[in-house]
Parts: structure tokens; sequence; C-alpha cells
């Protein structure tokens, strides 16, 4: 995999691209995750490595919980212009309109666009260059992969990054994705030094003291559907417990630990009359098809959306939805 | 790790030991996890291999969440007698007190006694042969240093039993005894066939639609104490909401996510008068120090204890311990 001569032509040609500029901006899309930072950060250290001016700005600034990343790779949010630079890099996602309001000045720039991503890609090629493998579990696999054709050094910094890549699309090692690759760069990072479970902390164990109860909360709001096949969980804008969105994911493993749940919908109103999702699929329902039905996308087994409306009527029509979707029991 | 001449004279001296016998019986603790039934299943497909006849007879039977383990590993409890045997194999524990009623038996025989285990060891050595580790996170990565040493061909029942050993005792890798060896393990294991979320939904991904709201009315019952550093939760035995023991890891793991909490206390009132401890540690506090001064034990992050008193009695006795131990903010 961090074999050049094992690539496809497009991938070569993405990593020629990238060795031919001299001044990198890397990007990604909005409220940008640890894929989508940790992949910027691997390859930010490898292009630096290999001389080239490189600049990390994304549509929003790194959540909280990313300080230790940012505190090695100087992570700006975009304000009104971009700073000079020959090719501009696309991580973890592949449409302009995932950059928000930076979107239409990248496209429309005359910098090498290049995309690189494990997104699966619908529609026309808009980039110059793309190093595009769906089958990979984390975009950070990617960068993994050009990093080591630049000839990286890694460095604590660069494996604190990849790790952070791989642990977050996999949902630590524990989703369908995780494969040899995923395993064997955790393995090799590991032996390198860094600290599997000091990581675990910083990204996982920072949560206020009123989180277990603000989760219990959420717990008890628990409805099931369709012979318990279908788990959603609702929260009003006016909950008294609110959890702050990084709890989502605790909650809904919770709920893909029930036998008989497949798919977990959870649905948070927001303050504009809209309604944020997050789908999670246990089997082959594909919550992306379902996400897309509501101006969403994502994975098969994880996607999202942001849906107008108010929370009760969202609501059924997505339960709605979901039923159509699944299959009869098998 | 796996090369025997790289290993301690008596680790050797183990593996002859077990070379030598024609007849196996393996066992391991009351109560066995997945790294006592999964070091078991992997040692003892390796033992078949080598044409030895293989027992497996533990306290108690396997819980329900290892039912494909015990698909392939026949698996028995002891009734009143042992099977034939030339050598016994302790796994996952180093005590005969820990075997339950069948410990007396084992400690009187007249086959070669044997331990592997990874568990700190204090006090006399009363075995014969030992196979010792207490830098190992899990048993069954001694159980795969001496089934490469005895030539064993890892087959998918191999793979599943040795995985199980490895996610059971490191938390499936976010404890702070992940290293090079569980990683590369793992990265092995799956890169011979191991789906390693499928083996995440049978031991994680089984539990009872009713077990959300049960894990929500536990987190209710959260008492902090020393500045949110101690997180103390206890289920009366006439809780309307009784969780499943199973459940107790995902409370701990909620409460361990608090950046403040240092200590995790659980406490389950059993009908006996007595009360179930399970403490689990983020810092170098030491919860096997506790426990032992409550007639348990286990490891410094993670341990257990059954203590004689009502509940309110108990946590207060537990509390005042915790405080005495904690160590003044650094």
């Amino acid at each position: 995999m961090t074999d050049p001569s094992t690539w496809l032509p497009a991938q070569r040609s993405a990593l020629a691209a990238l060795e031919r500029a001299d001044r990198v901006l890397l990007t990604g899309h909005m409220r940008p995750d640890g894929d989508c930072l940790g992949s910027q950060g691997a390859l930010a250290r490898a292009l630096e490595q290999a001389g080239k001016t490189v600049h990390l700005v994304n549509p929003d600034l790194p959540e909280a919980r990313y300080d230790y990343l940012a505190e090695t790779f100087p992570y700006r949010a975009f304000e009104d212009e971009l700073p000079p630079h020959d090719a501009v890099v696309l991580l973890d996602c592949h449409e302009p309109g995932r950059l928000g309001a930076m979107g239409e000045l990248v496209a429309a720039g005359a910098a090498t666009k290049i995309v690189v991503d494990h997104h699966p890609h619908e529609g026309d090629a808009w980039w110059d260059e793309a190093f595009l493998d769906p089958a990979a579990a984390a975009t950070g696999c990617l960068a993994h992969r050009l990093a080591n054709a630049l000839g990286v050094r890694p460095d604590a910094a660069y494996d604190r990054a990849l790790f952070t890549a791989l642990v977050t699309d996999t949902g630590w090692f524990k989703y369908s994705n995780t494969d040899l690759e995923t395993l064997g760069i955790a393995a090799e990072v590991v032996g390198r030094g860094l600290d599997a479970s000091a990581l675990y902390r910083l990204l996982y164990q920072r949560g206020a003291a009123t989180e277990p109860a603000a989760i219990g909360s959420l717990l008890s709001r628990l409805r099931y559907a369709a012979d318990e096949r279908l788990a959603v969980v609702d929260l009003p804008l006016d909950g008294d417990d609110v959890p702050r969105l990084e709890d989502a994911d605790v909650v809904l493993d919770i709920l893909r630990s029930v036998e008989t749940v497949e798919v977990v919908l959870y649905l948070r109103e927001l303050a504009d009359g809209a309604c944020k999702l997050s789908a999670r699929s246990k089997t082959d329902f594909d919550v992306n098809r379902l996400a897309r039905k509501f101006g969403g996308g994502g994975h098969a087994k994880a996607s999202g959306a942001t849906i107008p409306g108010a929370l009760e009527d969202v609501r059924e029509r997505l339960v709605e939805a979901a039923l159509e979707q699944l299959q009869p029991r098998g």
C-alpha cells in the first residue's frame, strides 16, 4: 500500500502533483473531525520535511478535544482570503460544497486541485488530481501512503496525527472497516512509542462531570420501532440536560449494543428550526442512502444530515423513511 | 517474544513440561473471562495439533457472550472429579484458591502443575513450572508465545480465541497495557481474515433491549467525592432497573470519560448480604491495592472484591479507604 508501484495511475499522478508543488494548502470539510485533521497533520509533516511551505486552513477551527494536534500543527480557520499556494489538497472530502464559504474560492482558484479522500464519490470530477480509495478505513491511511512515498521521517507529532485519524474513523478499531492496514499502522506507531491509552484519554476522557447524568437523561428518551430493530433518540432544544455534541457517539454505541437493533437514529433540535441527524448502522442497512434522502450523506455505516423542520415532524418523516428502507428480517 | 531463545530459563522449562505431557488439563479462575477462555482455546489448539489430548475444565461454564468460543472448544464446568492428565495448566491465575472447589484437587494431584499468567505474583510458588510475565497485556499473549513455540498452525478458531483474550484485557486496545505485542497480534490475526467488527458484535452487541434504560438509571445514581476525582455508583438489591453484570464496563467507561475522575467504584449489592466491587483507575492510583484491603485483587488499573456488609456501610468504608489512598493532586 505504501509502494507507489502498486498504485493506480491516477494515484501516482496525484503524488507527482504534490511533489511538483512548492506551496501547498491543505484543507478539509466543515467542523473537521479527527480523520480530517489527523490526515492533514500527517501529510503536512511529510510535505514540510520535503522542504515545502504548508498551510492548514479549514472552514472551522478544530474542536477543543484536538488541542494536542493543534499544539503542533497550526490549523487556521478561513476568514476571507487564502494564503498563496501552487496546490490545494482537500482531505477527507471531495466536494467544494463541504468547504463552506471557502469552497468557491478553492474551486475557482488557479492552483492545482487535488482531492485525497476515502468517501465514495458520485458525480463529476471537478479536480485536477485525485487520490481516492473508498476501501480505505480512513483518509489517514491515504495520507500515510502519500507521506511514505514522499519519504516522511515519522516523529511523535506525525504518529499522533495518524493514530488520531485511524481511531476516529474506525471507532477505535471496532467498526467493520478495521483491517490489516489500520491495525498494521497502529502497531507500527505504538512500536515507535505512541501511548495509545494516553491518546484515548485526550480524545475521549476529558468530558465534563455533568456528562454521565446527561447521557443517562438522553438514554431515558429512547424509543424503539420495528420490533426493536430501529432505535431512536431525540433531544429537544429545551431539554434540561443537553449533553455536548461529542457525547452522541457514546449514546449511539450503547444503542448499537442491543442485539435486535440494526439502525440507530439520533436527532438533535437546532436553534434555527432544523434538526441534526446522526445515523448508524450495525448491518447492511445503508444509512448513507437514508441520509441522502434528507440532503445529507456519509458512509454506509455512519452518516448524518441537517434536516429543516420541527423535531416531531422530522422524526416522523425520518422513521417512516427508515422503516421503508428496512428489509424484512432474513 | 515468540522465539524461546529470548525467554527466561523458567519459561523454557514450562514449555518443555508442556511438550513432555501427553494428556493436558487446562483450567482457570472462577467465572472465566475472555482472556481466561481465549488463552485456553489458543493453547488447546496448539496442544491438539501437537497430538496431545486436551481437557478444558473450569470452575464455571463460560458466560453466554462467549458461546462462539464454546462452539469450538468443549469447555466443561468442574463437577466432582478431574479427567486423567499428566499436566495441569492454570491460565490467567496462579492461585489454587481462584479455582473454587477444584483448587484443592488440582493442588494435591500428582500431575505436573504449570501456571501461565500475567497477573503480578506475590507469595510462595506452589507450582512445578511457571510461564509468568506481568508485563504482558493479556494471558493470551503468553498462550500465543507458547503456541508458536509448540508449532501451532493458526486457524479461524485459534484466531478468534486469541483475539478475544487480547480485547478483553486491553479494553479493546484502549487501556494503558496496549502495546506493540497486542496490536501486532491483532494485525496478524485480522490479516489472516478475522472480522474484528463481527467479533465486537458477538462480544458487546448482543444486549437486551432493556439495557440502555438500565444503564441510564444506573448513571442517575452517580455520586462524586474529592472534587470529582472519585466517582461512585451503587446498585441496591431492590433497584428497579438492575442491569445485567456485563453492562458494568459500559458504565465504568462513561464515568472514566470525565476529565477530573481518577478512580471509579461500582458497588452492587448481592443477595447474601455482601457487595461486589468493581474498581477502575485512570491514573497511577492502584486499585489492586485498594481491593486487597477488602479481600479482593486484580490489576493496578482494574480490580474487584466481594465485601461482606450492607451496601451503605460498605460504600462508606470503601470511599474512606479510597480517599486515604488518593494522593494530593500534583
